[in-house]
């Protein structure tokens, strides 16, 4: 005996009789069986508080601050919730040269992509330069991100138009379209920034990345259709965003297709995907996509004032009113039946909008190898789209496509955001009325050029490769988006992704598993060609917690393995089976249901076991001996041994009473240990 | 080599200078690395037929039918669909003997139950009989439970009243009520054989026990809350089912309360309940509660005969119809306004009357040690349920109550039924002028004294002490039903329940592993005492598949192990930390965002190892070469290294890349060889 341990002897040396199969003994040194653990109880607070600090608090995000004085705790503090204040005192003109030469990169990105995606979102197009303007100063003191460019986004965009369209005409009604779209915007910050607050940020991780692939590809043609009324010169479109409306759509006013809008808006967009392309080649050459729709409009804008382009049936932008954002506080609506539109609105665009920062923001960490705490992200881009709604701003994000040229410009902090948001100022207060002749077609081509990149077809490809049931959660994303709207596609998406969960749980795997010659370690037969059966044992693995939702199936699948099992051995008339070794290694969890079912199952096992005795003391009778009959009945026993409980499972069958139901000797921490075990019983 | 195994040297033996701790050195056998093996690629086709085949039969239904003549085939298919075939044929006088004392037995507990529970769903008390007539006789046919009586319950009974009672009162239009029970019925029956023949029976196990211990409850208290108005004699009685406005209007109609009928009931209550008291503290004597209520009944009615009750204030059930069952198939509505209701009252209770049936058929198979298959079970309650709305039956199922007065009554067969049926059928004939005088206060009595055995408050204690969150299940079922209503609180109950489990899935657990002294085993440090951690080591278990929901999580959250170890080993001042070794055991399944997950912890470990080799670099420069750094850079790098990924993981990781990503020499089958692997390459 040596501390809480048993000693056995290991397996019988020399040749074992009994066996009739040429069979590879398992790794042999001297073994221990050593007692499992339950681990030591705690009070039904201290685990709830426990589990509650792992589930709001996985990150610790205030490790920093543990066993530091009273100041610097402030500071932290204060860095944390302004982190400006953290990269803003090591600030130098070294990190301002770079941050200024990414921030004027962006702007010429931004003021074209501004203007195209507040006409996405059926807004006015000076809507989107004030929202380039004021968020990204917020976000500059409140985020964590060094390398996100703020600012509208497409995605958000199109769901924000769309949805509030399905309710209130932007064209009749102006007005009311632009409350909602402010209060709408306000929800969405308020949503976003609850999130945050009360970190459940893993809310987005609900939309995987499979299911986004698909929405985002979905939308991406969506906006590209809807693009067609530009590009084509349309006058009468539909204001539906389904493929086949829009289709019909076209074809059906084909007569109001006017060639010298398509020759334009498909030389330019030629323009801008050759641009696109080259920089994808060679990410050194960022600049040309970069510069290229701020070239695109400049150079169209020149034609179009120098041919007369109004004349020839091009439509331009026309007046845009200089200066500031006005203020837009008195705008949000609070009150009116359009109060529920609002807030569903705000919560979707939102969390899509929350989607898409967060992700942008933590790729170009990883690449520069730093950490962004989600939920502190979140709330900065809530605050930062509360107060835009203040200022005359629509919602606003990270957006991928700035936020790359962002980094390869080479943007050092936030401060890029500064620069940006300085060069839409100027742009704002004096370089507005040059935008007069800049054609329509222009701002769809721009649209078209930056949402392609949302297709991404080797990543469905992918998908289909690795796992069928993500390519189909991102199938499912695609086809809702373009069949049925945007909002249902999403939601098909998630109820998909969910299930996929579902189904697993309901039906997780069990395994037979054999040991590997020569070694102590005991493998899925399935996996490993070389693993063998143990005789007269059958070891079962069981890959999932024992839920309500499974306990039911896995009984039924463990009696069906152990009927196959007997059904194998008597083909091939091996020794019969005695021990049904489950091992629980990857059983994390039990409830109540999962623990009656262990019960249920040893029960029936416990019931077959002396049925068999009794239908073979039949056939003994003429031994009989009560000897015989008593060994009959220890040596025709199915056992039921559990392996390797872990922590919470221990804890439960200890609870329970089902530890004591099963007894010490038949709950081992190794396969190997309750084979040893079993096998020195047996062979008394 | 041996095989496809490569040998490594074990640790090297005597003292390791560089190890500060006096560390027990974990077990030193001579060890081989095995080969971690992927299973044999599938094509999509067969890994999908596996899949469904795994997915909808579990329990391999058709394996008796495996290579058996055709003829023999046939009759076996026949026993399958009509299971009466099966016992029928072996069936004897002794067998008729005891399923004929059983079958007596539950129908003089069937005829007054059955009335009452009529009652209950605000039916004619003689749609109650005649439910207890065409099903169980159906039942026997189709049916493979021996021990079920079948024939109305009380929730489903409850619910059904309920649910239709909210848009048509049975009063004011009794016709219209009768007829949407049926079509109800016929709904529930259709949906009950559907998810039968779809072998979607699971979807019953997504009512968990929890859930259900706290529907029941609150079910039986709102059905007790109901008889108030029988048993004090109440005429103006609310219509409503919650427990406030019912107490309101017991308190508020106190003028109408009559002793008389109080007397009567109470008196007789305190009769059903110390019967059904005797009858549970000495399972021999079940016939005491058995025959009490028909006992009950009969008393009762002679006492109102002799003192003609009717005069003194005491309602009695006055004339029944006599005669058979008459079609009603004529009454199914299917056209009508109210053919949603009748669909989702169908299914409700159909779910409700499937999940009671299912589970009293398991319990009593379990204990007589035979197994039914729901799904075939599903299909006979199915048809006993349509076939029951075409004759004049409401909503019927194997009965708790009933069914364990059969078993103990000692029933052998489904012949049972028939016998009770048989029963009933003579009642209907002519008996039905002797319950003219039967009190209505007696049925009162028989409802409740028949679902008190509902309320499981060890059962409910039991939750609280093994499993909180299930006992949260419970609650909110139970106050759900009692202060909402019956089908919210079933919603609220199944959505706590579903919760708990996304939870676990968002937010899994994660442990540290140590050795085990003297053994090779590697266990939770948390839940072993005595496992230590091997130095150099960060060796952790995550325990739950890698999915979309928690991958971005187990990614901060071994971020968080890493450096909460490397802060521990700086407070120790041991040697710090070399390499994290991921136990995958219990990692059932990746998906694309898990895989990512994976691509991306190790791209930040190793970005963080070439950090740190040059921030040791610059340390290091004076005593520098470039042999102390290409050194440095191997001995700093903080290697990410997988143990034991299970079959379905082991494939996505290889067809994805990430395995050739690792190397195999970073993927190890037991985290023994990881570590003296690791070690002997450290130490070269």
């Amino acid at each position: 005996m040596v501390g809480n341990s048993n000693r056995v002897d290991n397996f019988p040396d020399g040749n074992d009789l009994e066996d009739p199969m040429h069979f590879s003994r398992p790794f042999t040194a001297p073994l221990e069986v050593h007692k499992v653990s339950v681990p030591p109880e705690t009070s039904t607070f201290q685990s709830l508080r426990q589990r509650l600090c792992e589930f709001f608090f996985p990150d610790d995000p205030f490790h920093q601050f543990k066993n530091k004085p009273f100041v610097r705790k402030l500071v932290l503090a204060l860095q944390y919730v302004f982190p400006i204040f953290e990269w803003g005192s090591d600030y130098s003109l070294g990190l301002l040269k770079s941050d200024a030469i990414s921030g004027i990169t962006i702007a010429s990105l931004a003021i074209p992509q501004g203007i195209s995606y507040a006409k996405l979102a059926n807004l006015p197009p000076i809507i989107g330069l004030y929202s380039s303007f004021v968020p990204p100063l917020i976000y500059s003191v409140l985020g964590s991100s060094r390398d996100l460019a703020v600012g509208p986004v497409s995605i958000a965009s199109l769901v924000m138009g769309s949805m509030l369209r399905e309710v209130v005409s932007p064209d009749k009604e102006p007005i009311l379209f632009l409350q909602l779209a402010f209060t709408a915007t306000f929800f969405a910050g308020v949503f976003q920034f609850s999130l945050g607050l009360f970190r459940l940020g893993f809310i987005v991780d609900f939309l995987s990345k499979p299911t986004l692939t698909g929405f985002m590809g979905g939308a991406a043609v969506i906006v590209s259709l809807q693009q067609l009324k530009g590009l084509l010169g349309i006058v009468h479109f539909t204001t539906k965003m389904g493929f086949i409306p829009v289709m019909e759509s076209v074809f059906e006013n084909k007569g109001e297709w006017a060639w010298q809008t398509v020759v334009m808006g498909l030389s330019f967009l030629a323009f801008l995907l050759i641009a696109r392309h080259i920089s994808m080649r060679r990410p050194k050459l960022f600049w040309v996509s970069a510069a290229a729709p701020l070239t695109s409009v400049i150079l169209s804008t020149i034609i179009s004032f120098v041919f007369k382009a109004p004349n020839h049936g091009i439509k331009t932008i026309g007046h845009l009113q200089k200066g500031l954002n006005p203020p837009s506080a008195n705008l949000l609506d609070f009150e009116g039946s359009y109060l529920s539109l609002a807030i569903k609105t705000g919560i979707v665009t939102g969390i899509l909008a929350l989607t898409e920062g967060i992700a942008v923001g933590r790729t170009f960490a990883s690449l520069k190898n730093y950490q962004i705490d989600g939920n502190k992200e979140m709330m900065a881009v809530g605050a930062m789209n509360m107060a835009g709604s203040c200022a005359s701003c629509y919602v606003t994000t990270g957006s991928f496509s700035r936020s790359a040229v962002n980094y390869n410009a080479g943007c050092k902090t936030a401060a890029s955001n500064i620069v940006m948001a300085s060069a839409v100022l100027f742009t704002m207060l004096f370089l507005m009325p040059l935008f007069y002749y800049t054609p329509n077609v222009m701002l769809s081509a721009i649209i078209i050029a930056a949402v392609i990149g949302l297709i991404d077809v080797n990543g469905a490809l992918r998908l289909w490769k690795l796992d069928k049931f993500d390519f189909l959660a991102c199938m499912s994303a695609f086809f809702g988006v373009l069949l049925v709207s945007v909002q249902m596609g999403l939601a098909i998406a998630v109820a998909v992704s969910l299930f996929k969960i579902l189904i697993q749980i309901t039906r997780p795997n069990t395994v037979v598993l054999g040991n590997i010659p020569g070694t102590n370690s005991y493998r899925s037969v399935a996996q490993y060609r070389e693993a063998t059966r143990m005789p007269t044992f059958l070891i079962l693995g069981i890959e999932s917690p024992i839920y309500f939702t499974n306990s039911m199936y896995l009984q039924e699948r463990i009696l069906r393995w152990i009927r196959e099992e007997e059904e194998r051995i008597t083909k091939l008339n091996e020794n019969s089976l005695k021990s049904i070794i489950l091992d629980m290694a990857a059983v994390m969890t039990v409830d109540t249901s999962g623990i009656e079912a262990l019960v249920e199952l040893k029960k029936i096992l416990d019931k077959r076991s002396l049925e068999a005795s009794i239908s073979d003391r039949h056939c003994n009778l003429k031994f009989g001996s009560l000897v015989g009959i008593l060994l009959d009945m220890s040596q025709n026993g199915l056992q039921l041994v559990l392996v390797n409980p872990v922590g919470d499972v221990a804890q439960k069958l200890s609870q329970s009473g089902v530890w004591d139901l099963f007894g010490s000797d038949h709950i081992f921490v190794t396969i190997g240990e309750a084979i040893a075990a079993s096998s020195h019983k047996v062979n008394v």
